[in-house]
């Protein structure tokens, strides 16, 4: 492959070489390197928002909504749908997916699922270097969907400029919301789904709960009807004002940088995972023997691996 | 701390030293190999249960009456309610654990929650070992349950004997749990809830889809009510024929070798994850700087780290 024409073709806002470039990071690759040297210089200009929330709460109407209103402002757009990597769901994810074809013809609009097919550094390093790829191929506002609610996901949506979390009237109460450790990241709720009963509730409880936090930005919480369009105005608006207030209090930048600093230690502890897997495949096959005998505790094996590496 | 006197008591199954050394793990201090070391000798006799399943599915209740129904084959049990770490949700955790207060005085059941405090392995390598200090201290059945569906939670699930995943009817349809990576790693399933409209479709639609699968062994479907207690005689019954099946077929220890592989590696990466933190922190705010500037990107920030240590 000419990664070099590749990365050229991505940089002009290419959607195949875009793609491709996504697909080089999934899949970890040696040229991972090289192709993030290419592409960084390029970067810095996306806005990204991430939108996290149980299954079925409703994530993807509210994107392709957003998309749609975002464009109305002449943005233009990548939409991430991180999912965990698992082929034996492809097909349902892909019908998922359909739904976002009202976009599908437009050339300002660049949808993904993603997954990581061997990237050592997992989903939490492989999404930001593929809203690199979207960053520096011109896509002003990136999306990053998540399909569950659990560590991984909390992580990669908290690693956005502005992180929105959905949830449902009736999904469980606010409480349900704390315990996936939503409360913290939200910088946005959206209680999507407003026409069934159970809304003012749920707003109530998510107030009640936002007033024990220390923080000085309180999360706007938006009611919204995604798939027909209602409360979409709304959620624009309060993740502008968040935008905003990030701007004026330079918190954007520290929330850029320490981010920076996670993702650094992150390519570190993944190169050597890289080296880890590569060289310890052999001797790893007489360890587990030992330990599942017991004649080895795991600590000892892996002070053994550690040393010979 | 007294180490040594902690691990003999742990050993003669004391509540207060098992409490402790589960905090130790989740602390991930330097005692650490140290105290598996100690432990591992007495391990292995644990059958481990994962139950999995969406924020609200049920699954505390669940946990709660299967404790009870293997209380009365005499099995000492241990419950492991992990957790992300999430300071500001402890209050409505505790709330949930409340429920569990049926099993409060009975000294043959142990029941924590646990998050990471600091522990560089996550949560995927301290579950583990959390594990371990129940199996040591006696227990010989070790509940785990999560609270999310995301990959984290899949991935604690999956490390276990039996992996039971809980959905309700309506809870989004089977798709949801296939988009949440459920499929694959079910062993058991259980539709809780099924006194809510829609249950036979949501076990038609599991069933079909589980028809896809290439897997041996065909995963039961178990309907329950579990707050009346319906439904769990089916839940135990299908657990243990999974366990039979395994035990039957040598799978169960080919499956715990795959594990100690996995845990032997994450041991690995998360010693070398520690030596990063501690030594890269003072150069990591100047490769930070550098890299926000764009003068540097963040392999060759994590190239120069890795080279310094």
């Amino acid at each position: 492959m000419d990664i070099d024409g590749l990365i050229d073709r991505a940089l002009e806002g290419e959607r195949v070489a875009i793609a491709r470039l996504i697909s080089l990071v999934e899949d970890g690759g040696s040229d991972l390197g090289r192709v993030m040297k290419a592409l960084y210089p390029h970067t810095g200009g996306a806005y990204t928002i991430g939108i996290t929330g149980s299954p079925g709460a409703g994530k993807s109407t509210l994107t392709e909504r957003l998309v749609a209103r975002a464009r109305t402002d002449g943005h233009s757009i990548g939409v991430l749908a991180v999912d965990p990597s698992s082929p034996f769901s492809g097909g349902a994810l892909l019908g998922d997916r359909v739904r976002m074809q009202s976009h599908a013809t437009d050339p300002e609009v660049f949808i993904r699922s993603m997954a990581t097919r061997g990237h050592l550094g997992g989903i939490s390093l492989a999404t930001p270097e593929a809203v690199r790829v979207l960053d520096a191929a011109g896509k002003d506002i990136v999306i990053i969907e998540t399909v569950g609610v659990g560590q991984a996901e909390v992580e990669i949506t908290d690693a956005c400029d502005s992180t929105v979390v959905v949830v449902n009237p009736g999904w469980g109460d606010a409480v349900q919301a704390a315990k996936a450790g939503l409360m913290e990241i939200a910088d946005v709720f959206v209680v999507n789904k407003a026409d069934r009963q159970g809304t003012r509730d749920t707003v109530r409880e998510l107030r009640a709960m936002l007033e024990l936090s220390p923080a000085a930005w309180k999360p706007e919480i938006v009611s919204s009807i995604a798939i027909k369009g209602e409360g979409i105005e709304e959620l624009w608006t309060a993740i502008g004002k968040h935008r905003g207030y990030q701007a004026e209090n330079g918190l954007l930048d520290a929330r850029r940088k320490r981010r920076i600093g996670r993702e650094i230690k992150s390519i570190v502890v993944a190169s050597y995972r890289q080296q880890v897997e590569e060289q310890s495949a052999e001797q790893l096959d007489g360890l587990i023997e030992e330990v599942a005998a017991r004649r080895l505790d795991p600590y000892e094996a892996a002070a053994r691996i550690r040393d010979s590496i």
